[in-house]
C-alpha cells in the first residue's frame, strides 16, 4: 500500500541500524551454508514447469558446493541447479542481501541512511542476481477492485509480461466488477503461459471489515494479510504487488530474491522511502509502530509455507487488535499491520533492494536510493496524485509508465520458446485455423479478420449499471477514434454544444439520450488513454455513470463492426436494447417514449417477439436545427431541410419502414421483412446476434434484420420515434468497398455463406432470403 | 552483413567440433586466471565516465582473487572491479565462453551442431554476464548510408536506448544523406549520455572500392573491415552492428563479453545460422572458406587496440586478395572477408553465444538457438525481405521490433541517474527555461510549447533532390495525420481521383503540382509508419521522388504550425518557395507559370526582393470540378460555387490582394500590406522564418506577412495564378480558439511581444503594425 505524503526526517531508527558494522563481511562459507540449509525447494517442483536440474547440464560448481558443507535436505529438495552460489561473483552480503546472515539480519536492512544494502556509493550494475529456472512457474498475487484499479492493474502487467521471460500464475483478488473486466480482458488477450485464477474479495471481507482504515484503498488494501490463508496450501511462494506499480525488469530477478531469505525470514520487502513512520511529520501525528523507516507494501515476496507454519493469522490479528486499542484505525491499511508486526518480530522480515520498489509519494526520499542505483526494478505511485505526482525526475518516471500505458498489449502474445504448453485451448485452435486460411486466396484478408480475437476491456471507465426496471432500453452502438475525429466538425456546429476537442459526438449523443448506453470502441491502446482522458474532462459525459464504454483493440485492416456490435449488445443490462449507430442522434424524447411503447405493447408480458423500429432520416447540413417533435420534422422533411435514411443512395435500406404510412401513424403498425432491409430497432436484449462474418462495409445490419425476421421477430414502427443522421466522410471501408473489385466479390461470397447456413437453421423458411443474395448494383 | 537464404545441411566442420569434449571442464583456477591476464584494461578508464573502482565499495573478492594468482599487469590495468569473477556462480565455461581457455579457443564456439556453448539443453537463464561499471561509456558503431537504412538504424537505436544504462557514444559512418538525418534527429532528440561522432562514408570507398561484391549492402557492408584504421587510435574496443538488429537486451551485456577475450582474442562472433558457408546449397555454388559454418558479422565486437598490433590491415587486404583470385566477388560483403580471415587465423575468433545475433534469413536454422535460449537479446533481421521473411515464429519477432518501430522517441529522453554531464548545452538551457515557467500562468501551456524541440526526421523517404535550376520553386507546406483524415472524403468525392484509404490530399496535391516539395508531417512515431506504408502503396506519391517528407514528432498539446513550417522550409533545396497550405490545391498550371514569373521579372537577375501572391479561393462543396484555367475559374466564381478565401469570416485575411483587380489584370500588380493580411505567397528561400511563439491557432501566417513587409518585401499578386481551398472540418486548435477566453488572451499577449520585437528590430518602421494587434472580432 502507498504511503501518504510526508514530510520531515527522522532519526529514530539511525542508531539501531549504526550499530550495524558498516563492512559486514561474514565469511562466504558460512552465508552460502545457510542459504542452502534454509531452503526448502520441495515445493517448487510442484508450481514450477519442469522442477530438478535439466538433463545433461553440467554441474561444475557441485563440487564447490561440497566445500560448504550442505545440510542433509540440500540433496532432497534441491530443484534449482544454481540455487547455492551467488548472484554475481560477489559474495551475497556484497549485494546486500545479508538476510542470511542469522537473525541479526534486520541489521542489514537497505535504509536511506545506512547503507548496508550496498547500493550507495557504488555500482550496482554488477549485482545481478541468479534467475530461475527456464520455463519455471512464477506466482503473482495481486488484490485489484473496481473499474479504476483494473485499469491500472492491465498496465502494471503489461509492464511484467513485456520484461518476463517465466510462465506466470496470476492469484487475483478481485470484486465483482474487476472480476468480470479482467476475466473477459485476459480470456480474449490469450497471451502463451500466463494462466489466472481468481479470489472473491467480497468473502473476504469479514475477515478484515472489523480493522478502521483511513487509507485510499479501503478495505481491499487490508486483504493483503490474509493471502497466506487463501492462496492454496500448496503454493509456497508469491509475489504479492500493489496495482500501482510498474516494472522495469524481469519479474523472475524479484523471484530469485526467494533464495537469499534465510530460515526464519517469511516475508521480503523494502524499506519505506519517507519518514511516516518516525512518527513527526506534524502534531500529533501518530503512526503505527514500525522498525525505523519501517518497510512498504507495495512489493512482497511471501513464504507462505512458514508464514502458515509460525502462525501468520493469530500472529497480525492479535497486533491488530493491540494497536487498535490505543490508536484509532489504521492510515496505510495491511502496511501499518504489517509493519507493527515486523516490530515486534524483526526475525520475520527480509529486506530487499531498495530498487524494488521505488516510491514516488510527493514527499519520497527514494532520490537517495534510484541516484546511485544502476537500474530501477520496479517504481511505485503510492502518492494518491499518481502520475501526477509532484518530484524533480517525475518526467523520468512518468516516461517509464507511459511506455506500458499506451503498449499496444497484443505484442505481448508471445510464446515463451522451449516452454511446454503455452497457448491455452482456445488460442491454439485459433492458430491452427489461422494456419489453414491460405494467404492467395483473395479473401484472404477478410478471413484473417473474421478470425481475429480482440482484447476486450469492457466497463473501462466507472459504470453504475441502471437499477432493474422490466421496460428499461439500453443505446447500443460503436465507433472508432476515426470516426469521431470526422464527427467533431460536425458537433462544433451543432447548436447549444460548446466545441470540445474531439469525441463530440458522443457529448451531442448523451444530450438527446438520457439512458443506459452501451458503447463498443475500436480503440489502440494509445488511443484509449486518450478517450479516457476526453471523457474525464468532459463535463457531459464524466456525470454520466450509465454510459458503458467497452473498448475493443484493434488489429488488423478491416473494422470488424459486427464484434464490435456484439460486444457492447452483450454487455447491455437492461431487458431491451436499441440497436443504433454513432452517428444518429435520437429524438430528444426517445428514450422515455421507447420504454412507455414496450410497456404499452405489453412486451414483456405476453412475450411477444417484436423488434421495434426506429423510422431514420437524415440531414446532408452541418447547420441544423434539431427537431424537438415529429411535426416539427415532418415540417424540415417537407422543406428538403431533412431526408429519410439514405433516400438517394440506397433507399431500399429503409423503404420498409414505409414512411408515407408513418407520417400519419398514430399507433405502432407492423411492416413486413423485404430484400435489404435494414432499419434501427428495439429488441429483446437476449436477440440473435451479429455476424462476425461481416466485417468491413456491407451487409453487417441487413444479415441481422434477416436473422430477426427468421426467428419470427414482428418488425413494428412506433410512430412518434425517429432518430436522425449526420453528415461526415465516408468511412474507410466504404471507400475500398467502393474501389475494390475483390472486396466486393468477397462479400458476396459471405452472403453466400450466410445464407447457406440461414438454410441450415431455418429450412425452406429461409427461401426468401435468397432474392438478397443478388448482387445489388445501386450499393457499389 | 546478412547472409543470403540458403538450404541444405552441412557436416563438414562437425568433426572438427566434435573433437572437442562435451564435458569440458578445466580447472575452475586457469580459466579466471587467463582472463585476468588478457584485460588490458587501461583503455577502458580512458573512454569511460568513471574510470576506476568507484571509492567507497567494498571489495570482498579479493580473497578470492589472490587465490588464483593474477598476473602482475592486474593491479595497474584493472579499471573494473568486478572482471575477473565470473558472471554466475558457474564458471565461466559453463557460460560457453571458453574463448579463455587458450589458443584452442575455437573448438569452443557456439555451434548448431556441436554445442559446446552450453545454450542447448540447458537453461541458460541463469547464465547472467557481468555488467559495465554504472557509468561506464560504450561505443557502438555503425555504417548507415541513405534514407531506409536511417530509419532502420533509429529503430535500432531506440532499441538499445529502451534497455541501455550506460552512456553511449555512436561512431557513425554516413554518406551525406544519412548523416544530415541523424546529425538533425539526434541534435533534436537531445538523449541524455549519448554522444555522436560522424565518419564520411565517401573517403573510405576507395579503400574498399576494389573489392567486387555482389551483396545487397552493397560498398557500405564492406566498410566494417576498415573501421579498425578509421576510429580513433585512443579506442580500445567497439561493438560494430548492421542497421537491421533488434536489441532486446541491454547492450552492456554485450559489452561485458570482451571481459572472455582470451589474449589472441580480437573479433567476437556469432555462429552463422545457416548452412552458406557449408557450400553445398546448389550446383557450383562456392561460398568464400569458412570456418564450418563460419561466423555472422550482424553485431562485432572488435577489440581495436589488438586489432591494429597484429596488422588486420594487412591481412584482411592479402586474404580478400588471395581469394578474389578463384572467387569473382564477395556475395555477402564483409562477412566473406572477415570469414576468410578467420580460417585463416582462427585464433582470432571469439565465439559469442548465439543469442546476441538471432539471424532470421529464410532458412535459417536459428530455432536452434532460440528455443532453448531463456532470453534473445539480439534480433537480426538479416533477410533481404526483412520482416516478411518466411519463419514459422516470425510473428513472434515482428512483435519485438515493432514495439521499438512505434516506439514513441520522446520517451526515450531518459537521464541516466547519478552519472554526470548527461545531456547536451542546448538541453540543459532548453530544461531550464521550462524550469523557468510558472506552472499557475494561464499562458503556460503556450509557453511550453513554444520551448519544446521536437524531434525532427528530415527526408523520411527516399528523395532526390530537384536539379539546380535558377527559377525553380519549392512548394512548402505542413500537415498532421488528422487533418489527412479529415481531408479523406473530400477526395473520396474529387473527380478523377480513386479512392485511397488516407492522405489522399497529398495524392491530389502531387497531381496539381508537379514540381518539388517540402512537407513536414506532424506524427506520432506509431503514425510515421502508417504513413510510409500509405506514400509506399500509392501509386501517385510513390512515384514521386522529388517530395521530401520531414517528420516531426508530437509533443504537448498545440500544433506548432510556425515550427512545422520552418522544417519544411529550411529543407526546400531551390531557389524559391511557395508557402502553402496543405488544404489548397493549386492551378494545375502553377508550377510551371510561377517559374516563368520568376524569370520574367527577373527577381533572381536583378536582386530584387519581392513576394509573389498566389490569389487564394475556396469552395463549401465536397463535389467541385476544379477549374482548368482563370476563365473557368472566374465563370465558378460569378455562379457562387467559389468564393474568394475567407470571404464570409475572415476577408481582411486577403482583402488587400484585391480580387476586382486580379479579375482584370494582364501583369502582376503590386500591393500594400494591411493589417491581417495573410496571402500564400512565393520567396526566395532565404526568407525570414515563420515565428514560433505562434502555435495552435492564430497570426502564424499573419506575423510572418508583416516580418516580409518590415524587410521591404514587394507584395506583388500574380494575374494567372490561383489557388483553391477546398472544405473541411475546423481544427482542434480552432475549436479551441473560438471557445477559450485565456486562448485568445494568451494569443493577444503574443502579438504584443511580437510587436515588441519588431520594433526593437525596425524601429519606428514598425510603428504601423501596432493597428495589427488590436483584438479582431471577427476572428472570434
Amino acid at each position: 500500500m502507498g504511503s501518504q505524503s510526508q514530510e520531515g526526517s527522522g532519526s529514530g531508527h539511525r542508531a539501531i541500524l549504526d550499530s550495524c558494522p558498516s563492512g559486514l563481511q561474514p565469511s562466504h562459507a558460512l552465508v552460502q551454508k545457510r542459504v542452502i540449509g534454509s531452503w526448502p525447494f520441495s515445493e517448487l517442483s510442484g508450481t514450477g514447469g519442469k522442477g530438478g536440474t535439466l538433463p545433461g547440464s553440467p554441474r561444475p560448481f557441485q563440487s564447490r558446493q561440497a566445500k560448504v558443507k550442505p545440510e542433509p535436505r540440500l540433496g532432497a529438495g534441491l530443484t534449482r541447479s544454481s540455487a547455492p552460489v551467488p548472484a554475481t561473483g560477489r559474495s551475497q552480503e556484497e549485494q546486500g542481501l545479508l538476510g542470511a546472515s542469522g537473525a541479526d539480519g534486520l541489521q542489514a536492512t537497505a535504509t536511506l541512511d545506512g547503507d548496508p544494502y550496498g547500493s550507495r556509493n557504488r555500482s550496482t550494475s554488477d549485482l545481478q542476481p541468479l534467475l530461475p529456472l527456464k520455463c519455471e512457474l512464477l506466482h503473482v498475487a495481486i488484490v485489484c477492485a473496481g473499474h479504476n484499479s483494473s485499469r491500472e492493474v492491465i498496465t502494471l502487467v503489461k509492464s511484467v509480461l513485456f520484461y518476463r521471460k517465466n510462465p506466470l500464475h496470476l492469484h487475483l483478488v478481485t470484486d465483482a466488477v474487476a472480476r468480470s473486466i479482467l476475466e473477459t480482458l485476459f480470456r480474449t488477450w490469450m497471451v502463451p503461459a500466463v494462466t489466472i485464477r481468481f479470489y472473491d474479495a467480497e468473502e473476504l471481507k469479514p475477515w478484515i471489515s472489523w480493522i478502521p482504515n483511513k487509507h485510499y484503498s479501503g478495505l481491499y488494501g487490508l486483504m493483503k494479510l490474509v493471502l497466506p490463508s487463501i492462496l492454496p496450501l500448496s503454493l509456497a511462494r508469491v509475489v504479492v504487488l500493489d496495482t500501482d506499480v510498474t516494472f522495469s525488469s524481469d519479474i523472475a530477478e524479484l523471484w530469485a530474491l526467494f533464495v537469499h531469505f534465510s530460515d526464519k525470514q517469511v516475508i521480503g520487502l523494502v524499506e519505506n522511502q519517507s519518514d511516516w513512520y518516525l512518527g513527526n511529520l506534524w502534531k500529533n501525528h501518530k503512526p503505527w509502530p514500525a522498525l525505523g523507516r519501517g518497510f512498504n507494501t507495495g512489493v512482497i515476496l511471501l513464504q507462505l509455507d512458514r508464514l502458515r507454519q509460525s502462525g501468520w493469522e493469530q500472529m497480525w490479528k492479535l497486533m491488530a487488535k493491540r494497536e487498535l486499542l490505543t490508536l484509532q484505525a489504521t492510515s496505510l491499511a495491511d502496511q501499518d499491520v504489517f509493519n507493527a508486526v515486523i516490530k515486534e518480530h524483526p526475525e520475520l522480515v527480509h529486506p530487499l533492494p531498495c530498487v524494488w520498489n521505488v516510491q514516488l509519494s510527493d514527499h519520497t526520499l527514494a532520490e537517495r536510493c534510484y541516484l546511485e542505483a544502476a537500474d530501477l526494478k520496479v517504481i511505485h505511485w503510492n502518492s494518491p496524485k499518481k502520475l501526477r505526482v509532484k518530484n524533480k525526475h517525475a518526467e523520468f518516471f512518468r516516461n517509464l509508465h507511459l511506455t506500458f500505458l499506451g503498449y499496444d498489449g497484443k505484442l505481448l502474445r508471445r510464446e515463451l520458446f522451449g516452454c511446454p504448453s503455452q497457448l491455452p485451448a482456445e488460442a491454439e485452435q485459433l492458430q491452427q485455423a489461422m494456419a489453414q486460411l491460405d494467404e492467395e486466396e483473395p479473401c484472404f484478408e477478410f478471413r484473417q479478420q473474421q478470425l481475429t480475437v480482440h482484447r476486450v476491456h469492457i466497463t473501462f471507465l466507472p459504470h453504475q449499471p441502471p437499477p432493474p426496471r422490466p421496460h428499461d432500453v439500453t443505446l447500443v452502438a460503436q465507433l472508432s477514434m476515426d470516426r469521431l475525429q470526422m464527427l467533431e466538425a460536425l458537433c462544433w456546429h451543432w447548436p447549444d454544444h460548446p466545441p470540445h476537442p474531439r469525441l463530440q459526438m458522443l457529448e451531442a449523443l448523451c444530450r438527446h439520450w438520457s439512458g443506459p448506453m452501451s458503447l463498443a470502441l475500436y480503440l489502440t491502446d494509445a488511443e484509449a488513454q486518450q478517450f479516457l482522458h476526453f471523457v474525464e474532462t468532459s463535463p457531459v459525459l464524466s456525470v454520466r455513470k450509465d454510459v458503458a464504454y467497452h473498448i475493443v483493440y484493434r488489429e488488423g485492416p478491416l473494422y470488424p463492426v459486427n464484434q464490435l456490435r456484439n460486444v457492447a449488445l452483450a454487455q447491455a443490462l437492461t431487458p431491451y436494447v436499441f440497436l443504433s449507430d454513432i452517428d444518429f442522434l435520437p429524438a430528444y424524447s426517445l428514450y422515455d417514449y421507447l420504454r412507455a411503447s414496450i410497456e404499452q405493447l405489453e412486451l414483456s408480458s405476453l412475450q411477444r417477439k417484436a423488434a421495434l423500429v426506429v423510422p431514420a432520416f437524415e440531414t446532408l447540413h452541418y447547420r441544423f436545427s434539431f427537431p424537438n417533435s415529429k411535426a416539427e420534422l415532418l415540417t424540415l422533411l417537407d422543406a428538403g431541410s431533412l431526408y429519410t435514411f439514405r433516400y438517394h443512395e440506397w433507399p431500399q435500406g429503409h423503404a420498409p419502414t414505409d414512411y408515407a404510412r408513418w407520417r400519419e401513424a398514430q399507433a405502432p403498425y407492423r411492416v413486413q421483412w423485404a430484400a435489404d432491409y435494414e432499419p434501427y430497432v428495439v429488441v429483446p436484449r437476449d436477440c440473435p446476434r451479429y455476424d462476425p462474418r461481416f466485417v468491413g462495409f456491407g451487409w453487417n445490419k441487413v444479415a441481422h434484420i434477416i436473422e430477426l425476421d427468421a426467428q419470427e421477430y414482428e418488425l413494428l414502427v412506433l410512430p412518434e420515434a425517429f432518430s436522425i443522421h449526420l453528415p461526415h466522410a465516408p468511412s474507410l471501408d466504404i471507400s475500398r468497398f467502393r474501389s475494390s473489385p475483390t472486396y466486393r466479390d468477397c462479400l458476396q461470397a459471405f452472403k453466400e455463406e450466410f445464407h447457406q447456413d440461414l438454410s441450415r437453421r431455418y429450412g425452406a423458411a429461409a427461401l426468401k432470403y435468397l432474392t438478397a443474395l443478388q448482387p445489388s448494383q445501386s450499393r457499389a
